[in-house]
């Protein structure tokens, strides 16, 4: 049995939902993979919460569950003040999960790189912005950068182009990557303005307040640079094109409809061009998506085409991601 | 650079595909990851060409496309009468690449995985009946025992079960895995009845002059099977519920049409339950399949569903899935 040390910052929805599925299905990762994860800090806005021999997070849940912050546990744990870099320093762990939305995330991925702990993470902007410098610093030390769940959620796309195809030569890749704009635009096919269209996705908390990184096309971007980095070459969302759906109209996408066509805002990633738009798709096309699915058609020199299809948002959803590549790395610590 | 020795055994179809891809994109592999192939044997029914120093993949080619077997190289190689078994003994290499039909290829697998040499295998049998056994030795010795092309060709379900998703239960997959039938089924949709239809796929070359592995469905039932080795635990294909599409009429298949649905023959994969029959499924579903595609759905705990929809047959579709696992297996021993 190898025991894997996890540190984890980032303790809202997914972050908590890693929790529950570590709690759940502990028992079952010991006996399916040789490996026992132990939890040795969490961090969320409040503070870290630190204990080399291992966090109950049982009581760290219902801690945050009721006060709403970590910090309140201080009965029974010392809580710190550590920045992400101090606590990547300081504390002792093989495997570093970020699941917060640290947009400058990238200098403390480093440290922790240079410290030799692998890093598992859903947070997309230090990959968008930064690709060729931690994925260098990942291989120049042979230490796992995995970042499953920034694209797709758990739908496998980024382990089935990164581990998988490996002697196909990707040519194009076209890609449904936010669910928000799909409901949105769903909502529109069925009489909705576009303010009105958002203003129900906001209701139901599908988008957020400031809703512009699903809208303007931000967060599919953020994607499609990734997938553009793993299926081709490292590129940064300072080189794609997007435009996002703010300006589509009602009658756009109603006549779209009565061409049997909808719209839906699509990324294509090839060599060296990245674009997010809205386009139109035969509704029986892989990607004329409802609800919360993603699709991406792959088109390889040997497979010819090739569809997945699945989650693309949900907290649950992305801890399959999450999770899977912690054992990942866990499995590649305990071979090395 | 890693030099890697590999030892292909068939030299049909699909061999001679892969041999083609060495040849195409040997130097991009080097890049890309490397690793430098060195083909040191090739096997067909006619005999064993072996050469420590690398065969020339350009004259192998030549060779059985002109004379149809390899034996006729006399000029320039020896030729040799090896069983598999002592080839896999004799011949030093690092990969075996087994893309025969050899139903009783397990024994040489076995012997080879002895001898420490890892094994990329499109071969089903093998694996529909010796799973476990073969698995075991693998497990054992740390080599790779790597089988993408058994199921759903180079469409990389195999990688996407055994490598990803790790966190998460498989609950059921639903899954096309034979194209054959899918034609057979199509041309009865357009008015043909069942013996008509299988007279063209033969025809075509679509079937084989003994069409009974696809028709009665053992050819979806091993690949049935390997999925729930892989998924759950393992089984052997004589555990298995097969029913093929022999007794189905055109009138069936066309009053299923006449109710916006389409009869496929679908394998339904739980844990202990393994069945391949006929079925029913709606025209907007993902298993409705056309031509040469097969499709998956996949049900787990944390993911929800997926879908995964990509090319069941084809040469170069198989070498994909070959070429891939070669690589995998490759980039191990170089790590290892």
């Amino acid at each position: 049995m190898r025991e894997v040390k996890v540190s984890l910052f980032g303790f809202g929805n997914v972050g908590r939902a890693v929790a529950r599925v570590l709690v759940e299905k502990g028992r079952l990762f010991r006996e399916r993979y040789g490996v026992s994860l132990k939890v040795v800090s969490i961090a969320d806005t409040s503070g870290v919460v630190w204990l080399p021999e291992g966090i109950d997070l049982r009581g760290a849940l219902l801690i945050k569950e009721t006060f709403g912050r970590l910090s309140s546990w201080t009965n029974d744990y010392e809580v710190y003040n550590f920045t992400p870099e101090e606590a990547v320093r300081e504390i002792d762990a093989d495997v570093i999960v970020d699941v917060t939305n640290d947009r400058n995330a990238h200098s403390w991925h480093l440290t922790a790189l240079r410290e030799g702990r692998a890093i598992v993470t859903s947070n997309k902007p230090p990959l968008a912005f930064h690709y060729a410098e931690l994925m260098g610093e990942a291989e120049k030390r042979g230490i796992p950068y995995l970042f499953e769940a920034t694209v797709m959620a758990g739908t496998p796309i980024i382990g089935l182009l990164r581990e998988n195809l490996l002697g196909d030569t990707v040519e194009r890749i076209e890609v449904v990557l936010n669910a928000t704009t799909t409901f949105i635009l769903s909502r529109m096919e069925m009489g909705l303005e576009f303010e009105g269209a958002l203003r129900q996705a906001q209701k139901l908390g599908i988008a957020e307040r400031d809703p512009s990184g699903d809208i303007l096309g931000i967060d599919a971007g953020y994607k499609a640079t990734i997938l553009h980095c793993v299926a081709f070459e490292p590129i940064t969302f300072n080189e794609v094109n997007v435009k996002g759906i703010a300006e589509i109209t009602r009658g756009e996408v109603q006549r779209a409809r009565a061409k049997g066509k909808t719209i839906r805002l699509i990324a294509t990633v090839e060599r060296g061009e990245v674009t997010v738009r809205p386009m139109e798709v035969p509704l029986g096309s892989p990607l004329a998506v409802e609800s919360h699915e993603n699709a991406a058609v792959i088109w390889t020199d040997l497979l010819g085409k090739m569809v997945v299809k699945g989650a693309g948002a949900g907290p649950k959803e992305t801890v399959s991601g999450v999770v899977s590549d912690i054992m990942k790395a866990s499995l590649k610590l305990k071979a090395g």
